[in-house]
Parts: structure tokens; sequence; C-alpha cells
């Protein structure tokens, strides 16, 4: 951390300022002499609030020198965390694929289309059984019993299940059921829940905010991580943005970005990016081929019928075909989408 | 809801759609022979999937004619809601002026900041008890002990309490020591909180999610309303955008339409909305002069050595000064700041 | 501007930095000792590009210490900038209401509005002769013609004209009819026109693009008035952000940062910020109590009759009620409208 | 277009309403007998100003029911545009990969880096010799002396020229030398420029504005179309949004979109989409993967010195292997990266 001094800060001011960071256990270090005083900061700093600096009087600007989260980081661990899920790793050469309906609307259905998703190259199933919706009179899901059927068709296919947990209290239920609890991106920055995920130390799937910059998702991740849980995988689903033709604006770059700042696995979430199934399959491909370590994917069997997300779910034949491409893709990338009867060693 | 038809939709897609919609139990009226047929539904169509619709074969568009929020909307209730709270009645001819620290940070510094908002004017004290901070490094508040602090500084100035809520199993513990729930930016579609405020009956303040859009607003005050509860109170603190000079947009247009689109009070928060001290008064202004019902400010003894948000908190004497501004305008507004030693009857 | 190296920078290549440095003329001053080293540049350092140095090896980051703007910077001139405009001077006391249709659609529709403007406490008239359309199919304007009758309705009322000019080669067009050159948003960075309204020496109004920052925004005018014509007033016109309720997003901080950052005259034009009139009265009294000098409205005698912006022009007994209330609004905030028949001494 | 009358319309405002649609030329349908009554229009409507529609009395909602672009529409041209360019034809199975320095900084350089860029596989080459820049104090381009670089650069590599032009005054001069006039970002919405070029019957690269929607661009070249110049291809260079990781957000769904949308070609500029030369790579073999029809990369010999972008340009030998890779990856997509030595047939 770095203190800019104004040009006409008074002696006084300055030590005022070195006083105050010494107070906190830090030594500093001076540069004066030239247009203004600048006093850097030895060590980390983490227990010095910036805020606080910028209001003493005589400091003009406080700069942060570094990236607020510290276990996210890549620095922190150089290599690529891997994450089993079924029989992929994900965060390694294998690419994930998870699938499934926005929500489980009954047993019969979800028990066919999981079969039909395993035959097709799902890696994991998804399925909302607790379902955020913008307004109180729509569908919210099935709850405890939308789970229920989830387990089932685990138990009838293999696949691992990928859900969403909405509320911290809830969390000690979803684990019972679930492989992997995913954190939908209404609740980033739910911190309660953050804590439970964190505690519960099961798998988490962190979805970004729809307005959260890339620091603030790998910062929610570090909640999670701060609670020795490291088994998170993050996932980008589009941002908000002035743009109407698509339901949210799929950040390429973050998926990029993340790549690199961050050894935790980078999913990509191109149903709720686009909001139009015809926009499913291209913004797939892209995602893998900038890096991605694998998809979400609504599917639905007669999505004119869904009961939420219809207008962005593919077609089982369409989703099959997609996973074809993505093979074929994963050839020239040095990646490989498992087939469906292999198990992972 | 109007369905329009693509131009080349045929007899039995146009049939199919109208047997689907008569099996919701609406009926249907038809416009045949312009360049497409279109389809209206009579009455409100709430039980009819839009979605569901847009994707059956033939249809072009679904186009929604009304808005989703019910109660919530000023059709529901022309005359504006009154909710009492303290000395002032919010919704009223009456200005609410909320103001406090960011956090609670201790006993003494917390009663000493009371009496002086008290004799600078302010209706009601705002203070964190519970801090959704984006670090898990940072300060995350006093919790049961703040909202105590909080109680003695109520018991000794008279002054309700506005106090946020992060998580629905803490409701009822807010609830004892709060006049007011307030429920954060991050939190707006937080659905298993909204539920649980809806059904404590207790005086909630929601503010705006940063990146929400104004319907969105009204929708997560649906959840609220949905459950009995009509003491819900609105704020717009500032929406995220490309803008970096200030920590948020403060929305002015989203005040004067929410103060047409619903009957339900509006606040503002200028202290979010901008980040910056120096701006504070002249948003805070802007906005009772755009009609907002009152205000959120930030205040605090010695900003410089706030716990969080000092950057933008108002010194004492500063927000006093406000207060006198505010209340000046209010003159030529036909509107009220009630002088502190005032008692509503 | 402030050097961070790495923590693993080398003596070498901090020593070819402070080279660098020192061959654009400038001297440093080190911070060295702590986590990493630290160059300042002493003076502006206006000559040396940031970008070069955050390229070279070994440097971390490089950080601005001061806004790019100079002539625009209140440190500039720190006194207000007063420009005169017919019977009112923006950016003294007074509120310049400037006022009239989108577009010029015809000599005696032009000539009646002038007249019923000027009636109703307008200072200025606007009217568009050159219109820049979505649409290649859409209206496009009368061009000459519609500044000669532009020029007519100032001769009949003595009201100043603004209107707007698209493309540098018509700047001297324009200025032989209008008395404020209004540059629109989608032309803020067409910089062939900033230079050609420089040049020209006459009074110019900026609209703030409609994603462009504020800082964009001054250095814009930085533009302008690097060719020494100081007569610049800055437009708030509305940004544009995920809201899909109003056209365009009002930003009131704009308004009140701008009057700190910069001594130019800041205007408001909530017509356009909001796209439908119902809501242009509450953010104009909300932008003057917030700082603004004055207002741009659009105003049309059949508004549903109107060639383009309809949806957000007030009838002209509307317009005569706004006036109305922004003067009694003016008595409490220090400044005045002046009346239609006063004559500016 | 359809009409929405409100529930309580009178017989007589209906009555108007359709009496202005006629008298438009215009034939109407009505659907009456539901909640409300319906107003289809006849035909495409395209002499209707639904603003005026929506003042009428009695009107709720005016509703768009096709997109406002005509030759730009998919619909009115189902195959493919393609255009020739060197030795490739953008939008057919070739990728163009225009490539080069933000400026041309002087003959040397620039002779140089095209003879790299040719031998690295660059299909075009690229530079400014008009610089749109913030500063007014900045480096704005060598101009003319600029353009004449550039036509020597091509004589001694055989790659067609791409450059911006930046006001409709410098068409002409422009055509003399560049083979594909460039519109840039901050331009798409300048009208008098889009004429010129649409005028000029030269190849355009359009650039979407940094806060342009899909359906802005596709207008916008609809300008250009309007004058007959068929020969216009889209870049899709990044969206301003809240992320501040990166200097724009790549809009990856937009390509994706545009492909369906339109006709013309779609090229990606993952270099200013980003503005870290580190983050390129990833994002550009994503958005080839997405349907992309080519690139446009900056590159320069010596990035740290550059005069502008070098924080986002390549180097030589980091271009030459991300051409590889695209070649690569094309081998899966059908598609194709000619060999620099290969003469289109």
């Amino acid at each position: 951390m770095i203190v800019l001094m104004r040009s006409n800060a008074t002696t006084r001011q300055i030590s005022e300022v070195i006083a105050h960071i010494r107070a906190q256990g830090y030594d500093v270090h001076l540069s004066e002499g030239g247009e203004r005083t600048i006093i850097g900061i030895v060590g980390n700093g983490s227990a010095i609030h910036p805020e606080q600096l910028s209001m003493m009087d005589g400091v003009e600007d406080v700069l942060k020198t570094s990236h607020p989260y510290k276990i996210a980081s890549r620095h922190y661990h150089p290599e690529d965390s891997e994450i089993p899920l079924g029989n992929v790793v994900v965060g390694s050469q294998d690419l994930a694929i998870i699938a499934g309906p926005c929500s489980v609307e009954g047993r019969s259905p979800m028990l066919e289309i999981a079969h039909m998703l395993k035959e097709a190259g799902a890696t994991a199933l998804r399925g909302g059984a607790f379902k955020p919706r913008t307004s109180p009179y729509s569908f919210q899901g099935l709850g405890e019993e939308g789970l229920k059927i989830l387990a089932e068709a685990r138990e009838q296919t293999g696949l691992p299940i990928v859900t969403e947990v909405m509320d911290a209290a809830l969390v000690p239920m979803v684990c019972e059921y679930a492989d992997v609890l995913q954190i939908g991106a209404r609740n980033m920055q739910n911190y309660a829940l953050l804590h439970a995920v964190g505690e519960s130390q099961h798998t988490v799937l962190l979805k970004r905010g729809m307005s959260s910059t890339i620091e603030e998702l790998l910062m929610a991740a570090e909640y999670i991580l701060s609670h020795g849980n490291m088994r998170v995988m993050l996932c980008e689903r589009g941002i908000r943005t002035f743009e109407t033709e698509t339901r949210n604006t799929f950040d390429l770059n973050a998926v990029v970005a993340l790549k690199q700042l961050t050894h935790l696995p980078v999913l990509a979430d191109p149903s709720h990016a686009t909001g139009k199934w015809e926009y499913v399959e291209g913004v797939a491909l892209g995602a893998i081929a900038a890096g991605a370590d694998g998809l979400l994917i609504e599917v639905h069997q007669e999505p004119e019928k869904a009961m939420s997300d219809g207008r962005q779910s593919l077609r089982p034949d369409h989703f099959a075909a997609l996973v074809e491409r993505v093979r074929h893709l994963a050839e020239v990338l040095n990646r490989r989408v498992p087939s469906t009867t292999s198990t992972h060693v």
C-alpha cells in the first residue's frame, strides 16, 4: 500500500500518517523531496484500512499494490486446482459438461432426461429443487422432493448432481443429496451462505453475480476458501449490460483473465449468458476455445413446456450435437470430453 | 398478454396456441387477415407462462401488456402508503432523515453519535451490527452486541433504529432490537430473507440492488407484500455503471418513476450512491426536490477512523448543516422536517 | 506520476526506468528499501507516456496522480466561468432554461412555439435543423432551411438559438445562424468536430456521450478549450445503463461532481435522460436543487404529432408550469430565473 | 406494428388512431372484445412514426414486430456476403487476420513490421494515420504522411491496407491510399461520416460503438448499405461495462447473434476488447470458435515504446504463435487461414 500526500501536506500531517501506520505494526519507507511525499508501507499491510488513511489530513490518495484475495490467487497456488466430479477431474485436461433442466419438474421427466443426457455425453446432472424467481407468484421449485428425485437420477445414471442452495439454513439438507452445491448469481454476495458452504467442505460451484466484477467473484470465493474448503469451481454466466438482444452479456475476457489470476477451475454457462437457445452452441464453443474447463447447459425434452427458462434450453438432440462439436474441438486444444462409459481412475 | 404468430404460421400451429391458452382457463381474441395472426389473451393471464408460449411452433413473440407486480402497484393502491417511524410518518408530507455510522463500532461512540444526530435533526438512527463486507478479512460487525448498543441508543434518544439483517435465520433476533429491518443491496434478491421479513410483519427498508432494475425492485417488494406485510420502504442507493469518479451512479429517474409506479415510500441514500462525502449534500438536495420521502445519510464523528465507509461519511457538523438545508428546501416543496423535539400525534 | 517496480525487479531494470524518465527531461525521487522500489516523477510528467513505462521490464504499475485535463479544471480557474446567453449569464446566479422542439418541423409551427416558450419563461430556444437519427429512413431535419427558420424565430422573440452541428464542414454555416453550437452525445468524441467548434470561437453546448465518463467529458471540453475558446457549457443528458424503464439514466452525481471539478457551467437535459415526459419535471427540479446551472427541455405543441421525441416532449402548458416550479425552487437556492421581459445588464 | 389501446379507450379514440394509420396509406386489422382493443397495421408500416402513435389519446403502447434494419438483415440476403480482401474472401471459409501497430509511427518501423506480419501470416495490414485520442495533448497521428507510408508497405508486401477515417471531409484522401476504410467505435454514429463512406463505394470496416447495441450497429451499417455500398464488414471490439480488470468487455454473444441476424462478415478485435496483451490470444481463439470471420490484432516490435496502445500490443513472435494456433483451430471448424504466399483465385 502506498500513501500519496498532498503537495501542500505539512510535516505534522506526514508524521501523523506515519504514526498511524506504525501503530498497526508496519514499517514505512519515505520518498521525499519530489513534488510530494510518498509513504510506502512495508509488508502486506492487511491490517490497515485504506479508507481510514485516505481520510487523514494531508492525504491525497491511497493506492493498493496487490489483489485483495489471497488463497484464490494463482500466486498462492501456481498449479491448477483439480476437483473430482464423477468420471472427470475439473481443472485437468478433462472438460466437464454439466447439463439438465432449469427446474426439477417431476420424477418421471427428470429420470427420463437424466438418461438422455448420460447417453448424449453429459458428465454431471443439474436441476433446481429450490428456484430463485423474480416473482413470488412463479413456480418456486419442488424443494426436498426435488432433491430426492435428483438423488434417484444419480443412482440410475451414475452422474453426479449439481443443484442450487439458496439459504444458509438449507446447506445441511442439500449436502445430503447433492455432489455439488451451486451458489446462484443473485447469492454471490450472500455472506451467510458463503460461510455455510465453506464450513460444509462440500464441492461448490460459485456463479458470478450479474453485476459483480472479476475481483468480487474471487473475493466471494475467498470467503469459501477461508474455511479451508478448497473445492470451489467458478462459473461465468453473463453480466448485465445495456444490450437487449441477449439476456446477459457473456464476458469472454473473464474466462481468460480468471484462468490467469486464479488456480480454481472456470466453467461457462452459455444458457443464462444468452437467454436464447440458438446462441448457446456458438458461445459454448467460444468459451471452450478460450480456455474454460467446462460448461453448464440447460436441456429440456420439451422446452416449450418448461416451467422456467424454456427459451434458453436446448432439446436433447441439439445437446448431443453440441457435445460432439465440443469433443471435436477439444482435440486441437489438448483437452478431452471423456466418453460416457469411461470411469475416472 | 398478446401472442404474435409468425407470418408463415400454419392454421394447425395457431390452433395449438389457442388450445394451450384455453387449457389454462383463459379466453382468446383473434386478429386475423393482417400480415400475421395476433392472439390476445382475455383477462390478466397470470397463470400462463409467456416462455412456454414463446417456444411453441409458429410463435414469433409474446408481449406482456402489464407490470408483473400487483400489490406494489399504484393501480392496486392509488394513495401513498404511510408508514410511522418515530415522530414522522414516512410517505406523508414528512421527510424522514435516517442517519448514523456505517457500523456500530462500540457502545460509547454509538451513544455519543446518537445524541449528536438527535440534536442535529435526524428522525431515525442507522448503524450496522452485521456487515456485508467484500473481504472475509474485513471487520464483520459486532453482531448481537451491536444490536444491544443500538437499543440502548434508542432508549436514550427516542430515535427509532434501522439496521441490516443479512440472513433469514437472524430475522427474529434483529426484530427484538430494531424498529426497521434493512435489506441491503446485495440481498435484494435473497428470497429466503425476503420471505422471512415478510412473515415478520416488521417494517422493512428495502434497498435497490446495485444492478437491479426498477421493476425487479418492485418485484422484490412484492415478495414481502405478498405475506401481508405492507410496511415496506424502498431506497435508491445508486446503481453500478461504467463511471469511476463515483462509487455508484445515483439514479434520479428511479426516484421519480417509483413515486409514480408504486404507493410505497421512496428514500434516497446519497452516501452509498456517491461514495464521497463531498458529493452527499448535492445529491441529497436533488433527491428531495425530485420527490424522495427521505434520506439515509452516513455520519461519523471521525470519518478518518471509521472501520468502514469513512470516505463517504459526513462529520456531525456537516450533517447538521445538511438538515438545515433540507428543511429550508422542504418549505417550497410543501414537505417538512419535524423538529427533533416534536412528537408525532 | 509514480512507477511501482515489481518486488523482484533488478537493479538494471530500475536504472533503465530512471534513464527513460530522465531522457524526457524529468527528475526522479526514489523510495527504496521497502517491499519494492517506488519511483516518483518530479513535475507534471505530461510528456511521459504512462503506457510505455508500464511495458518496461520490472514495472508492476504506473499510477497517475492528477487529472489529465488542465484548462477545464477548477484548479486552473477557481471561479465559475460565466457565459452570456441572451438575457441570462450562464454560470452566474441565473438559471438558463433552453426549450424547444426536438426538430424544426416547419416555419409556422416553429414561430408559434417560439412565442409560446418566450411567454412561458424560456431563456433560449432550441431546435434541430440537422438530426442524428438511428435510422437512415427517418426524418433527417430541414438543414439550412431549418436554420433560417430558427434565425427568424430569434428575430421575432429575442431568444438566442441553440442548435446542433453534426459535422466539422458545417460549422461555418451553423455559426451564421446560431448563438450556441450544440455537440450531441453521439459526437462527444468526434475530434474533427471538437477542433472545428474550438476554432470557431462560438459558444458551445457540449453534451455528455451516453457512455462517456465524467473525465472523458472534461477531456472533450479540453479539446475545445485548447483552441482558446473558453465559452463551453456542459450538459448531463443521461447515460446508458441496464435500466429499461427510462430511455437513459440521469446521473445526478455527475452534476454535483462536475460543479466541483470544473469551472464550466453544467446544464441538465431531463427530456433525453428520461425519455418520458411524465418524469421530466421531477428530474428537472432535482437537477436544479443539486446545483445545475440550467435546463434543456423538449417542448412541442402537439407531442403526438412530433416528427421525433414526442414521447419525451412537454406540452407548452406543462412547460409553463415547470418554469414556475423552477422559479419557486430557485428562491431557496439563491438562484433566479429572469422574467421574460427583463434584460440582462 | 401493433397498437394496444388502453382498456378504457373510447370508440372515438380508437377511430382516431385508425384514421391516423390509414392517412399514411396502411390498412388495419382490429381485435376487439377482449380486455382491450388491439390494432394491427398491415404491411411494414415503415412510414409510420411509432412515437406519434404512442402519444395519441387512448393508446397504451405501440409494439414493433420487426427489426428496423432491412438491407443488413439476413432475411433480405440469406447467403453470407463475401468481400474480397487481398488473398482472402472475408465471409467465406477464409479467416482474415488484420494486424499492425495502433499508429503509424514512422516509415522505417512501419515497413519493418509490415514484413514481419506478412511473414507471420497476416492477411492485411492495419495502422492509424489519424488517431482519435482522448487528450488533445496526445500524439494525433502522422496524417497523410502516414497514409503514404501505409501505401508503401502495401507495395512492398502485397498486404491490403485497413486504416481509420475520422471525418467525412477526409474520405476522398483516405480512399486514395487505403483498401479498407475503418470507422472507429467513437464514430459509429457519426452520420455525416457514414454517408460519406457509403457514397465512396470503398470497402468499410465498421466497429461497434463502445456502448452501442447490436441493433444500433446494424442500423449504422444500414446507413452505409443504403447508399448501395454493400462491402461492409462489422467488428466486435468490446463494450463498456462496470468491469475494470479489462479495458472493455468482449461481447461474445454479439459475434454469435450477428452471424444469425445479418449476412455481413463479423470480425473480432481482442486487443481493444481486453486492453492487455496477455488476454488477447484466449479471446481471439474464443471468437473464432464462436464463428467470427477474422481478427484485428495490434502488434508492435517494441510495445514498451509504442506511442499508443502498447499495453495491448503483441510482439511479433507472439503474433506468429497466435496465427499458428488459429490455423490449427480452423481445421476443426471447417475454416482456413490462407498461407501468406498463396494468392486467392
